[in-house]
């Protein structure tokens, strides 16, 4: 057998994530460590990329017992036993927690760009990133709003979108932040459109879900009524859900936003695309507060993050909650080498 | 002990709740009759409101084994035992399952009429309502969209809202039955004062909550992340929820909508204040799917309701559920009296 042969079987059994630490004045480190100690028996291994001694002393100072070592690349991480390897970018050095600062922004888009190379190349299977601060990196120069777009950037990709998965839920969102006014202005059927693509194509290759049920969510209360308050049902919904059925797509809607996450939490559809920010993450939140993961389809490859923020106000001082990273890893094991 | 003290102390222990029929083509009848059945032993007495030949025919052919008696008025509805007064309005007469028609409108219209007359009184100590239908009502020559505006009307209430009652939640929505885009001209300062000082007065009087936690809800996702992605956080809810606070009120927000829920749920606050339909609506229906009731604020006398509809699709064939009107008699019983 050979050590390349070894590899693959190994490849296999054992998914390779690279886990980018995030913003270094944020909880990104501390959330990684606690949720790879949790998930330190579970079956895949993790490359971080970061600030190997911002790693080893959050470690310390968090008193998480997961021994780090320096790892030169995904190869090396295959090689390092019960150790984690860290691939060392450096870039932590004189951050002060909870503050935003153009050295932190740039280290934590240099561990994304590093992580996004890596699953391009196929030398990874699966991204899974730590929250990064949106001012940070502005200041750092990196002109995007965030790891969605930066990761579109990076791998060519034109049309993506966020799905959440969390509890019962798998969410995907028309428009995400901006504010109520304008997200109607993503009601749009060529958005509609790509969004119904997205989703069908991540269930079916993904998730292993040969003939996904999409339920669509309408826009107005009772999803306007046959019109009487509100035309995007009629105008723009209705008219993309009839073309994916015609292609044998399993597709309804749209249907009343206030009765939909009912059936939707007892297993009635695969995913629900929602027409707005909070009308898929008040359902998701009200039932898996702290476990829900962000998924961004349209990507080459898996890519997952929790679904916190850098959270600085908490940062430095312990008391972060990994439930979300946790979930965000499981789930990147679980899809890790789909594209 | 002269007669009328008797009733007194009478009254005192099982409040007198009138019940309206609702439209005689829906299932009003039908889970009235359930309800009232399920709660037999509860210590409440109702006085139903609509068409006796029409309740008796629906008692048999729903297999409700609820004793019903024609009643003269609500003194009457005392002296029946464990019989249910029925004060007899005729109007079913030709009714056919599920057919929109203006004497079925005009008959519902007639109960409720009934109905609120005898709360405005004080002749009876709450009014429950079994769902009309707005088309109905509008071939009788009934101008309102539904029960709450003809009931406001009635009664004189000029400002007046709609409580949902269900689960761990009381959300109070700023608009109903609007489309998504029309809801927000009324996020205005006025209409949220209004709708503040109806919810903190029905926590006070009604829920006997001395001094009531009010959570207002953002409008946009993050509450608008100060005003980066909306402004009616800013421009509308901040300085109304400032204004109350300062008269000693316990109201706070704007708060993010996607996690306002969650804590809502675990009892953080005593209702909250929605600003559209589907905000409310969503995590209500979620966590309380069947036993959603309404309460109408601002009316002199206290009404409840089930949170559904006719259902003329499946009207008459037995298999309406009655969870919602046990919950809006249970709710009427509980706040009875109080004005």
């Amino acid at each position: 057998m050979t050590a390349r042969r070894e590899r693959t079987v190994a490849s296999l059994k054992r998914p390779l994530l690279a886990v980018t630490m995030g913003d270094p004045a944020g909880i990104g480190a501390e959330v990684t460590l606690k949720a790879l100690h949790i998930l330190r028996r579970e079956s895949f291994l993790p490359l971080l990329i970061g600030d190997f001694g911002h790693l080893s002393a959050c470690a310390r100072r968090f008193k998480v017992p997961l021994p780090l070592v320096r790892s030169q690349g995904p190869e090396g991480a295959r090689r390092v036993g019960p150790r984690v390897g860290v691939l060392d970018l450096g870039g932590a050095k004189n951050m002060k927690w909870g503050r935003v600062s153009a050295p932190c922004g740039a280290a934590a888009v240099s561990y994304v760009k590093k992580g996004a190379w890596l699953a391009l190349e196929g030398k990874v299977d699966a991204l899974v990133t730590a929250p990064i601060q949106k001012e940070a990196i502005h200041k750092a120069g990196c002109p995007f709003p965030g790891h969605t777009e930066l990761l579109a950037h990076l791998s060519g990709s034109r049309s993506f979108a966020m799905m959440m998965v969390g509890g019962p839920f798998r969410i995907v969102l028309q428009s995400i932040h901006v504010s109520l006014k304008d997200s109607l202005k993503s009601v749009r059927r060529d958005l509609v459109r790509e969004r119904l693509g997205l989703t069908h194509r991540a269930l079916a290759r993904w998730f292993g879900i040969p003939r996904p049920r999409i339920a669509v969510a309408g826009v107005n209360p009772h999803a306007g009524e046959g019109g009487a308050f509100g035309q995007e049902e009629i105008a723009v919904l209705l008219p993309e859900i009839r073309r994916a059925t015609r292609k044998g797509w399993r597709v309804s809607g749209p249907h009343p936003p206030d009765t939909l996450f009912h059936r939707a939490a007892k297993g009635a559809y695969d995913a629900v695309l929602c027409m707005y920010h909070d009308q898929g993450l008040i359902p998701l939140k009200l039932l898996a507060f702290e476990e829900g993961v962000n998924l961004t389809l349209g990507l080459p490859f898996v890519r997952t993050s929790p679904d916190h923020g850098t959270a600085f106000d908490i940062a430095g001082k312990g008391r972060a909650d990994a439930s979300s990273m946790v979930a965000a890893l499981r789930l990147a094991a679980r899809l890790a080498g789909k594209s």
